[in-house]
């Protein structure tokens, strides 16, 4: 079989509105090829079996969440500092409120990679090379915050963004507030 | 036909091991009766849809995370203060890893309320309440931080949480460390 990048990614965009719709319960092939519109077979000669297409799923996640280059552009010419490092994750936040279903299958496929080693395995390595890319750009930026820092942002991020795109709390505060402290508080305490 | 409220959490608890197992994908009342090793139909006599078994699975899970009396008890005793808001938390953080498929099924659970508005409505009600006592708990003791500390507070546990119990950036800190430097610097910065 002749491999098609754009079939694979269509197909891939099909499973992630599988998932958001049903969860990991619902994600077959045959649910995949029936939401593209393509006939019976199609995912399977792409990917041959449920970790395949779990990891594809993941890669393509990612794909779509990344940043828009000009949007990054823009930061970078700013001065670095603490306003700058929350406007970063103002970012990120929108990006990633404004594709909910991508970012809740991130979450699902998360879960699931804790009961199947082969998917997590794959998104473990996405995950810990995209952290140490975090610290790497943080540092180079002179932008306020080690490793210890980002790691714990990243963990109250995303305790956010679950709460945000999942069942809530709803503890009624305006988010915006809510991510300025954060970073605030946690980059450059005292 | 009686209720039975030992048949029915014994048959919850059996309902957590498979979503713990399978997640929400192999959770049925059939997978729940084979679980428990009890006749077919016995879990569709106490859960009449799926929506109820789910329900009844967050029950469950937030009776099994509840605190140690005694346990909480010896920390009423104590000063408050930021000491004292650290112990807490890492109690939770304790309670909550050391029964890892239970938390799980709690993320998992939250995830499917996003797609279910029966199961989101019931599981959003107790979390809220939650988060309601908890402020209401946090005055009472005298310990720093108000409702808007406590909410970030939260979406950082959640969130390291997340991380220990599914697939993980691999920060690779301390735990406890990480534990008591949120609580420092998001209850009483500066």
């Amino acid at each position: 079989m002749v491999a098609n990048p754009e079939r694979r990614a269509l197909l891939a965009d099909a499973g992630l509105r599988v998932l958001s719709s049903t969860g990991a319960r619902g994600l077959t092939h045959r649910a995949v090829d029936r939401e593209a519109g393509l006939p019976e077979g199609t995912a399977g000669n792409y990917f041959r079996n449920r970790d395949e297409l779990l990891g594809a799923l993941g890669e393509r996640i990612f794909e779509r969440l990344a940043p828009d280059p000009a949007r990054v552009e823009q930061l970078a010419e700013r001065e670095p500092g603490v306003e700058l490092a929350t406007d970063y994750i103002r970012y990120i936040v929108e990006r990633l409120t404004a594709q909910p279903d991508l970012t809740r299958a991130l979450f699902e496929l998360r879960l699931e990679g804790s009961r199947r080693p082969e998917l997590g395995k794959l998104l473990r390595a996405t995950l810990t090379s995209g952290f140490r890319l975090d610290g790497e750009f943080n540092a180079q930026a002179g932008l306020p915050g080690g490793a210890f820092e980002i790691a714990m942002l990243h963990y109250a991020i995303d305790g956010l963004l679950f709460d945000l795109l999942t069942t809530s709390i709803d503890a009624g505060f305006d988010i915006d507030e809510v991510v300025s402290t954060l970073v605030r508080r946690l980059l450059e305490p005292g």
